[in-house]
């Protein structure tokens, strides 16, 4: 039985989260349900853009993820359902799929249009609970992908910021995200220290004016409480204090820059 | 196998939801356990009571709901076992079922007293583990609910406010809970919308003193960052800011008069 | 098929346990996957120790705990992986098992050393994903514990306060644990108070040097407000308000010493 994943700004306190779960198990009781995170920030589209770029290659094929922040339910946007590396993801048409999209191969992408799947009120304000949990469940339990919508043409994809290559011998990138601890994950891939590397030799980091030292392998290599880059799990470039907050201590955040030299 | 929900003001950093669940998989290893939220204010019994009349009509048949927000333990008050539209909720009997009560028909209601189904252990400060999730797990497990202890007429049943309808063209209700986004919900029923409406055509809300202009259909109606009131997907008026946070910028929280006229 | 557990320090905002979670899904589909806590202060080992022995005696046997608290990651700290009670737990030798084995029957002590059943791709910086998640999964399938690495004999276990029995009729314990009702969980035991009972008679209990009055056996002994000391559920002496907060009333925390007399 497949895997479905969950994906929201709901937090944890409300009701909502169980509400998409008890709809899934009303259809599909032998579904396995994740949690992926309900601590999106409200309406942080890029943040979930991020997480779900992160989780995407560790999930098994078949896993349908359902992504759930959508500032413009009520609107006429319409709710997608896009196949790559054969898992699903079932969300808004608002870009939260754009860093999936950048790094995996579009197999299918369909409008989630057949009412016949969704609930039997449709609340204006909570798609999540009666169109995309039981939409999920419904192909869980075996209904084919054509059957949920007409192929489309239309996504959306966000702008997100990539690193900026002055001179060959210089790049400026910024950081993407701030995990819970403090460490900051940027948009500098591994091909790109690569390829800076292959000119300069030794290759040097800044957080915004202030230098970390060079691109370490583990936390170990410094001190406690001592700043790092390194290639982080997410293979991109973070910086992390070992065993400290990076944020806190560097005074970081998402949109700092971070420059290699 | 049976559903088992656990819904708790325990949070999310001790043990205790987890020794739970423990105790659940040890008598019943095939059960669905799924967390409705542990993250209700301490003692918080009202919340407890809404966040459950919420989720209640999105699970299946035969879900068992375990509320263990209890005030009380170590006291003379009773545990339940109450039969709702063929779900059960085992809580303590202090009121927590009270919007679920009003809005389903009771179909049976038991004083969980077998000490058989309880942990060999009892401890007189946590019977979420020692008798409720036990209790929980046997009747999943097949145990008849006759065998877990007597009929009862006992119910504490909290005295929540109504909408307070003064002269038939005006109507002041209540704010009865405030959600992770900010919105305000409220006391005030479709019914009862429509009932005012009936008489009066178009009607306007006032949050304290504040106009948030007539009820809406969707978020979308106003412009990102204004308020509006529609019918939520609780099926209660609610208050809202699209794409922000009503409770912040009206100043408002749970007992905030709320008027429609 | 087995239970395999997780505790952590991730927080829940991020992807990290998401990841571990599809990781094991993808080797053990039919795992049934409990999160004990992500709430762990970063690097907590203490508290992590603390967490991990209260859940233990509620698991079913054959669980696989794994427990990711690993400030010392990239550096030469083994993993390990200690079966007790016919439970086994996966955990960087750091001390995070020091509670579970004052308390219990150590039966087998392991290095986790076969790459055979980590991720193809070893990340630095993240072996809960990499090591210990994969490890579980395999053993949830059926390998046996004897191909995961050799034996060993090399066991961090972390020096923990304990009671101070001067002479005889007075014992000075401390708070160990503070849960989130802001009860005071000490380090002083059923016997310990056991045995200053059967020389004293009726014991009193000071925090700091407030007075609690003497062992109650149930929260309903005092008024709401009042402080108390009883025998939580963990079987430790427990400080609490009734209905209150115990570490902000009485100015409390992880060490404060409490006094018997």
């Amino acid at each position: 039985m497949a895997v479905i994943t969950l994906t929201s700004d709901f937090g944890t306190q409300d009701h909502y989260v169980a509400c998409m779960k008890g709809v899934i198990l009303q259809t599909a009781p032998k579904a396995t349900i994740v949690d992926i995170t309900h601590d999106i920030a409200p309406h942080g589209i890029v943040q979930a853009a991020f997480v779900l770029r992160q989780i995407w290659p560790w999930f098994p094929p078949n896993t349908i993820h359902v992504a759930v922040v959508d500032p413009g339910v009520g609107t006429n946007r319409q709710i997608l359902m896009a196949r790559y590396s054969d898992q699903l993801v079932i969300a808004p048409d608002n870009g939260i799929v754009s860093l999936i999209h950048r790094d995996a191969q579009l197999q299918e992408l369909r409008t989630v249009a057949n009412r016949k799947f969704f609930s039997s009120t449709l609340s204006p304000t909570f798609h999540g609970r009666d169109v995309m949990a039981p939409v999920a469940a419904h192909i869980a339990n075996g209904v084919r992908l054509s059957d949920i919508g007409p192929m489309t043409n239309h996504l959306e994809i966000l702008k997100l910021p990539n690193p900026n290559r002055t001179d060959g011998m210089r790049l400026v990138g910024q950081v993407l995200y701030v995990d819970h601890f403090g460490n900051l994950i940027t948009n500098v891939t591994v091909g790109d220290i690569n390829a800076l590397s292959a000119r300069r030799g030794r290759v040097e980091v800044l957080v915004d004016d202030r230098s970390v030292g060079h691109i370490r392998a583990t936390y170990g290599e410094v001190g406690a409480g001592q700043p790092l880059a390194l290639v982080g799990s997410s293979q991109m470039l973070e910086i992390a204090i070992n065993q400290g907050n990076a944020a806190t201590a560097l005074h970081a955040t998402v949109g700092t820059p971070v420059t290699l030299y």
